[in-house]
């Protein structure tokens, strides 16, 4: 077995993620916030150092953590309570997931929103002079960038962009589900309102524990209610943070593996995990260019990417390419990957890609397989 | 320390749940229903079977299993979707969390629904000659019964509630939180639309991974939109079950542990557990019931409970009475307990009671040093 579906989940975790994770929960499953015996404060330490460690990782020590079950769960909070707040003219980049254009596309049939494209170029370059020009038409009020876009892989230049929405009054948000932990970012910049991090992507944490961090400056309604454990008498959600939007129960078994996660990457450092994941990724550009069948898309000279990379098959649809990597053992995500309009974008709609995607724990073994698997279907070829 | 803190999270859990939570995730940790290949597959054919097993368990083979990654969030699609559908006159037990009360209230305030208490008179018994009236006066859209107290452990008649709701054509929702694998019911019984399960509580599964039952006749638009992994170019959630309200990516970790809890349950019997419960109950108010500073409330001859007992103590605060025990290690739950309305019928607001709960898993070391801490907490009165 290979895998190459990294893009979609991280596997393997590092081993210290699967081993805190079972010892923690094991010995101190308690429920946070909800008592102050040992158990809960014992969790209740971890949740805190889990948070100030992504604030040192995203070197964002004025922003406020709140955890969510899952990035998209985190994204549908944050748009759709900035809709709430008054927000109607939506800039999206074109490489956007359905967890962002879903969400949208929800309130632009009911006509409470307008959403366009950032301009980007033939060439993958977000085109600032455009956008200025765009802004000027549609003064913007949200500004949500993907960092990386999960079909290509293509960083966006957020610091550029952000910083232009705020000469325009604009909400920024920054998807990092493909580059918290593993793109270097500074997250504490002023332009930033929110970014949103998936711990089982590019964190190496597990499953069930996600979240983002915000701004104090903003103001952002709940869109989920609940018990918080905190302040229970009042029936509107409590005004303070990260309680507001951490209802319900707290995955503590998914925050150990990602406290755990976090020291790891701390320790290798992002430096370290991006260069050897770029290697990685530069080792499957290269072995793909060996088989003629194969063509990579949307990959261009000069541009920054994370391990992700889509290609053409030759003469079969992306859904039978997919199936004849399966057989072989070799995990691929084919098709549109929750990313319609990044294909639209690409031109590789609506049969979509077979996309790879590598993390910096992607083994020879796994490369060796796919060699195996990339010989044996030109043969039948 | 002793754990009597069972109605927040139950603790310990089955061995298994921690060591097949682990060996699964470590060895088929894919994503599910984002690929085709062998560990997608393997993820994919756990949750398939984690569904039935509940789906058996609940004696509901006819009813859709939904995971959420909490109760409060599967509260939240339930209740925000029925309003949406156009439910205006709402009833509930005077039990309820804040994860239905919250979210009622957000929408009382807009003035868009009226909420009424379902009547139960002072001796605990559902009104069901009243309840009649009340729904004569006011006809119900949406009739939500907590199955079981998380304040002070006392079972409803969700039976005779849902068939007389039946008749005025409401929509019905149990929140099985304190009750799911525990308390022997018929959720195929169509009288019930929908039943809401916590995955960590009394199916002693981890945190991270709960969900509903869905009669395949009601209709509910979603409110969280985000990938599926599924019918990716539609930018509608699919009409698709359960994908319409399985956005983003499933905990598959939380799912493996869940699996081995429902597979540990049904080998004990749901009948043997609720026995085992029941016992320890009563172990606890006998032991409870040696020490004249200490007050049950709540707890009526004759009527059906879980393994919750609510206690006040003469002269202390709740808060107060709750830092005491945790000061002797003893994990009880002190104050609200996240059910403000419940205390109110109880007569036992704003201050609160001492909510110790147990789970069939409570061992002897659990009581024995509860009688310290209790002995020790009279020589001190």
């Amino acid at each position: 077995m290979a895998y190459f579906d990294n893009a979609a989940t991280t596997y393997p975790k590092p081993d210290p993620v699967y081993s805190f994770m079972d010892s923690f929960y094991r010995n101190h499953g308690g429920s946070v916030g909800r008592g102050d015996y040992a158990l809960a404060t014992t969790a209740k330490g971890l949740v805190d150092e889990t948070r100030n460690l992504i604030q040192e990782l995203m070197h964002c020590p004025a922003k406020q953590v709140i955890f969510t079950p899952t990035a998209t769960i985190a994204l549908n909070m944050i748009i759709q309570g900035a809709i709430v707040s008054g927000a109607r003219s939506v800039y999206i980049s074109p490489f956007e997931h359905n967890a962002v254009t879903r969400v949208l596309h929800h309130f632009e049939q009911l006509g409470q929103i307008t959403v366009t494209e950032l301009a980007v170029s033939e060439s993958l370059e977000y085109d600032m002079v455009r956008i200025r020009y765009q802004f000027d038409v549609i003064r913007p009020n949200l500004v949500i960038v993907s960092h990386a876009s999960n079909v290509i892989g293509l960083v966006a230049p957020v610091e550029d962009i952000f910083g232009l929405s705020k000469e325009y009054g604009a909400v920024t948000l920054v998807d990092m589900a493909q580059t918290a932990g593993l793109v270097d970012s500074n997250v504490g910049l002023e332009t930033v309102d929110y970014a949103v991090f998936a711990g089982h992507k590019t964190l190496l944490g597990p499953t069930g524990i996600s979240g983002f961090l915000m701004s104090p400056t903003v103001n952002l309604p709940p869109i989920l209610y609940g018990g918080t454990g905190f302040d229970s008498a009042n029936q509107n959600m409590p005004d303070s943070l990260p309680e507001k939007y951490e209802m319900g129960t707290l995955n503590i078994a998914g925050v150990a593996g990602l406290n755990a996660s976090l020291r790891w990457i701390k320790g290798q450092t992002i430096e370290r995990l991006y260069k050897e994941e770029t290697i990685k990724r530069q080792r499957l550009l290269e072995l793909l260019s060996d088989y003629d069948f194969l063509t990579v898309v949307g990959n261009v000279d000069g541009r920054k990417y994370v391990g992700i990379v889509s290609c053409l098959i030759d003469g079969l649809s992306s859904d039978s390419a997919g199936s004849i990597f399966a057989e072989r053992g070799i995990s691929v995500r084919a098709g549109l990957q929750c990313a319609p309009k990044a294909h639209k974008f690409l031109g590789t709609y609506p049969a979509g890609t077979v996309r790879l995607s590598v993390s910096a724990l992607t083994g020879d073994k796994d490369f060796d397989e796919l060699k195996d698997a990339l010989d044996d279907i030109e043969a039948e070829m």
